[in-house]
């Protein structure tokens, strides 16, 4: 996939990763771009989300992106911080920028120090140009496919994005990384305002796990090199991208064969919404009844029970695969045949919570016995 | 195990359990007994729980405890509400006294109508005594085996308690039962200001796959019949028994292996301390690493960190099994003999914040391929 006017990519194996496979990437960005972050909330913070918000608060524009993946160098004490400034320093001085101008990225183990001589002695190496695939490729960790979306403009500006993540968080494989690039010019203002609004009904609707990785970021950068585009067109185009890559790492769950898709309207707001799709896409006993083909609804109104979503059971639809299967009490359907739909890559639910007019999605993935060999599996 | 003076309880087997097994049970109670009840906050709330809510705004004495197992009589609409109050007429009738000093609770299949007539056929058969064993028996789901309790207090006075319990909710298998009975006296008022706290600590802490069931109850029943107690004794046992069925639960969990348990240390407050005890025994992760026997301290440390209490990630110290994993930082230890440590029935986690003075604990089990296979193949 090709980025947008004003970015560059590229990427490396610095052997960061034991399988020898890319570990080392950069986006060069020229001559510069404004910027939206928002990272975890997690009180164990890695140290580049530590410097990101630093960069973020300072308010001015950034001219490179450089992540690591093997490591996520989080609970390192003052040697990661140390670790993560000295990365900057090198993707800069790989550039000609300053430190200040290179917002880092690091995913992977916890708790064991970046290398950072290995990436010393890789990053000259890496070449940089329009293509994202090798990018894409090495940020990776426990994913299985790569993450790539993109929605064309009016005019000609585009929208990128590239993700990783495979669980919300993994076997200390910390984190979803999401990033997004565009040509656009866009007031960078408008873009620091409204980018948490889409992260929120995008990745913060991904449910694998349950876990909330140390690591997470969510990055918009706008290099303006294609020029102003109206505003309404936009926004969709990277609210599109964005639920397109949410969907692509909810699909690639740790052991996942199926991607769950739940819908909910009529909920008293948009967050009462939210939240219900989500508690839904989160439940064990829901995730593991679409590993089976059960389509067992008890499931689904119990966790919209406990979502904290104001409704009324008497008056809740529930339909899944198209079929209603709750309409205010059980009705009958036909389970063989529902259970035969549930055979398929995707699983959707509906939901009329029939208490206002919000509305919201969310996505997750089965459980099987995949994701739990994985997680037990895996040995420190 | 024998009830306390003022309580007699038995079973029988109605057919409502497609198995055959006990699935009808009446506790009574001379004269009549004070009560403090804690019900599940699920939108989606079985009539029982409805009608319990209401009988304890009444703030009446009861004389009878009437449970079902397998049929939760939840999502059963106006049906449902009109079968529960017929099952407390049916009680009520057997033992000689009015619905309103009947309390009612129904657990299992959820959308089912509740098989009242079977109920009726049956009910005449329970004979009562003062064992507890069969009542223990007819109120379980899918748990593997009974869960009973007991404290004696100074004086000759009892707290004895009985619960079922094996998911927090399961394949519509909802919920979590638990009674406690005692013969001592205590004020009548005490007794529902203090029993909610006692629940909190205990069986809110206990979390199996995340889901909270739509029929749960906690319920604590003072006969007075063996007089007057130390008070401070009194809430020692009753917190003692709750404690205890609390942990049964927990190592009963749906496909468990392995009780976890996690004590939280100098959080900022007790409910800082109750939520990361909570956040580290519920986080899949950590449950699958318990299963692989991994000393894996990073998905604690994550746990913790989106927990929602406060802390300095370079202050906190983490024991495993009694040796130290984490301490501000990664420390060295011996990797195969922790991992071999975590090879018993209980896993400990010790966990001091450094933020403050409060303290609490929380109870889970491993996350096993048996988990999602009881789960997936269960079938509508």
């Amino acid at each position: 996939m090709r980025l947008p006017e004003g970015f560059t990519a590229g990427a490396a194996a610095s052997g960061i990763k034991p399988s020898g496979r890319p570990d080392l990437a950069l986006v060069r960005i020229e001559p510069q771009a404004d910027w939206a972050y928002v990272a975890t909330t997690n009180r164990a913070a890695a140290p580049c989300v530590l410097r990101g918000r630093e960069l973020f608060a300072g308010g001015g524009g950034l001219r490179a992106l450089a992540v690591n993946s093997g490591n996520a160098n989080c609970a390192t004490g003052a040697e990661g911080v140390r670790d993560d400034r000295r990365f900057a320093e090198l993707a800069a001085a790989r550039l000609g920028l300053e430190p200040e101008e290179v917002l880092t990225a690091s995913t992977g183990v916890i708790g064991v120090p970046l290398p950072v001589a290995k990436i010393e002695t890789r990053i000259d190496a890496i070449e940089l140009g329009r293509d994202l695939e090798a990018f894409a490729e090495a940020i990776l960790t426990t994913d299985t496919r790569v993450k790539l979306s993109e929605r064309s403009l009016p005019g000609g500006a585009r929208v990128v994005g590239v993700a990783k993540g495979s669980g919300m968080i993994h076997p200390n494989m910390a984190t979803m990384l999401a990033y997004l690039f565009t040509d656009a010019a866009v007031d960078a203002g408008e873009l620091r305002g409204r980018w948490p609004g889409i992260v929120q009904a995008t990745f913060n609707q991904v449910t694998v796990d349950g876990d909330t990785s140390t690591n997470d970021m969510a990055v918009l950068f706008a290099s303006g090199r294609a020029g102003p585009v109206p505003d309404g067109a936009f926004w969709e185009a990277v609210h599109a991208v964005a639920r397109d890559l949410a969907r692509q790492i909810a699909r690639d769950g740790e052991g996942a064969e199926k991607l769950i898709t739940v819908r909910v309207r009529g909920a008293a707001s948009e967050a009462e919404a939210r939240g219900a799709a989500r508690a839904v896409a989160a439940s064990a006993l829901w995730k593991a009844a679409v590993h089976g083909n059960d389509p067992n609804w008890g499931r689904i109104l119990v966790a919209l029970g406990y979502s904290g979503a104001r409704f009324d059971p008497g008056r809740v639809t529930i339909r899944l695969q198209g079929t209603t299967i709750y309409e205010g009490g059980a009705v009958p359907f036909n389970g063989v045949a529902l259970s035969q739909a549930m055979q398929a890559e995707e699983v959707v639910v509906d939901v009329e919570l029939a208490a206002g007019g919000g509305a919201g999605e969310a996505w997750g993935c089965d459980l099987t016995e995949g994701y739990v060999k994985i997680n037990a599996e895996y040995t420190t």
